[in-house]
């Protein structure tokens, strides 16, 4: 899925089918039950998922790799892309207690006094910890550019500016996993339709987003960009066809698996002798004063 | 659950059996699949869980309650009590986006240098999040007392001070669900000696464990005096037998839906005009200039 997903510059959003599933087995591309069936093999992912983190929560533990391991999820989408129903599934299928979620929205007053990377920082999954962020720094060369937020000089610097803060997170142990979950303008126009319909998902609608549907193109064209100038070997961006929801789920598991089988983990080894720990166990342990402590039990 | 479970002063842990199942339906009692039973209704619940979590979120969102509910699941226990394999289970099964996980380990050297709330202040969730804290401000009359990291004079006045903060949050819109997973000291020496003898559980072991085992009941008696002191009926303790995993993971479950069951919660109504949203999102909205911006999809 790295290899099929990944894009390199020049990007072609267009030239991709937000409704087609590469990667998919054949035997279930047409399958009347591949909704299940995807489902069911997003709950087996994770569980694997499940046990890498661990193994990255140990050696983070014990030390024993510098830097420590951490890996990043990075989801971009336009509004009704699936960020939150991607995490809600795929992490949903992990172990909640090693996962770091983040939320980027509008920035702060505080925020906006410092540089576009100084909240994303502070956000980053401690050694051990799977991130997870739910928009990111590339807000900053989307709707920044888009909604003319900053002058032009400022956004187009970023694109550098984020290279080079993505290449000392590298260096620092950070595996980035880049996804753009790839809609279609009539898939989003359908799904903002539910939100208005729906009076349980009202709370999830924002009249600001028909002028970013009306800046279709020119959200796209700032996508195409960003994933041009900052898809780099070491972070790479990758686009998962999204209109299909369980598609988009299964397509992000398994680039998350396949990130986590390039780190070659493991379980650390004890740091203490095994032998003499289950005879300090089975003799009920010591005191203080080094006398076994007797408690009746 | 929340009735059965909860305990008052004076608090007798001895009379609580680590092995029993209150409110365990009687169908499932003596049931041979009791434990994928159990399992079952803990991924349902945590379906109502995350629906539930949903309208917490949204009301925080709209902003529709002031102050804003905030649901906190404090989880303490004895070394292998369960702590980490309740959250896996429980928050597993809830939606991972609305949730608020820290773990509370020995403090830093930043850390000592405030009170003992100071940690804790800066890990409570978000308005709208359901937070859950793996150990908490209670190891500080626990630990701290049995290991006697502080005066005695110190621990003792930390009762009324976590009282006292304890209130402040209730009356900030936290609702606290406080959990202590009641282990027996024959089922720690078991899941001590698995962490002995398998090796992708050695990293979760500490030599330590063998010295705090032997405290048993100075820290039994600890506990014992937090429960009583600090169970109010804002901030009530639950006691949860924990030598069974899968009741210990649906009973805590259950004490969270009844706890939110208590909230009322609802979603809030649309702060926009519906119908006049659905004419803009058909129209295909309009541009900066108040036009449709026609982009040929």
């Amino acid at each position: 899925m790295r290899k099929l997903l990944r894009v390199t510059a020049p990007v072609d959003l267009g030239a991709i089918d937000p409704r087609s599933t590469p990667g998919l087995p054949t035997a279930e591309r047409d399958g009347q039950h591949r909704k299940s069936w995807a489902r069911g093999q997003v709950e087996l992912v994770g569980d694997e998922l499940g046990q890498q983190q661990e193994m990255l929560f140990a050696m983070a533990k014990a030390g024993s790799e510098r830097p420590a391991h951490r890996v990043l999820l990075v989801l971009q989408a336009m509004d009704c892309g699936g960020k939150d129903g991607t995490i809600k599934r795929v992490a949903g299928a992990m172990n909640p207690l090693g996962l770091h979620i983040r939320s980027f929205g509008p920035p702060s007053a505080e925020e906006l006094r410092h540089d576009f990377l100084w909240r994303i920082r502070r956000a980053l999954p401690p050694a051990g910890y799977v991130g997870m962020f739910n928009r990111s720094h590339y807000e900053d060369v989307l709707i920044a550019r888009v909604g003319s937020l900053v002058p032009e000089a400022t956004w187009r610097a970023r694109y550098d500016e984020i290279n080079s803060f993505e290449r000392e997170l590298t260096e620092d142990g950070v595996t980035l996993v880049k996804v753009m979950l790839h809609i279609s303008y009539a898939e989003q126009g359908e799904r903002l339709l539910e939100r208005l319909t729906d009076p349980r998902k009202h709370w999830k609608y924002n009249p600001s987003d028909i002028e970013a549907r009306a800046r279709w193109d020119d959200y796209q064209a700032a996508y195409a960009e960003a994933l041009s100038r900052c898809g780099t070997d070491a972070a790479p961006w990758f686009v998962v066809p999204a209109d299909r929801k369980w598609y988009r789920d299964w397509a992000v598991a398994h680039l998350l698996r396949e990130t986590f089988d390039t780190l070659d983990l493991g379980y650390p080894p004890a740091d203490f002798d095994v032998a003499h720990e289950r005879e300090r166990l089975r003799s009920g342990g010591a005191g203080a004063d080094g006398t076994p402590e007797m408690n009746g039990r």
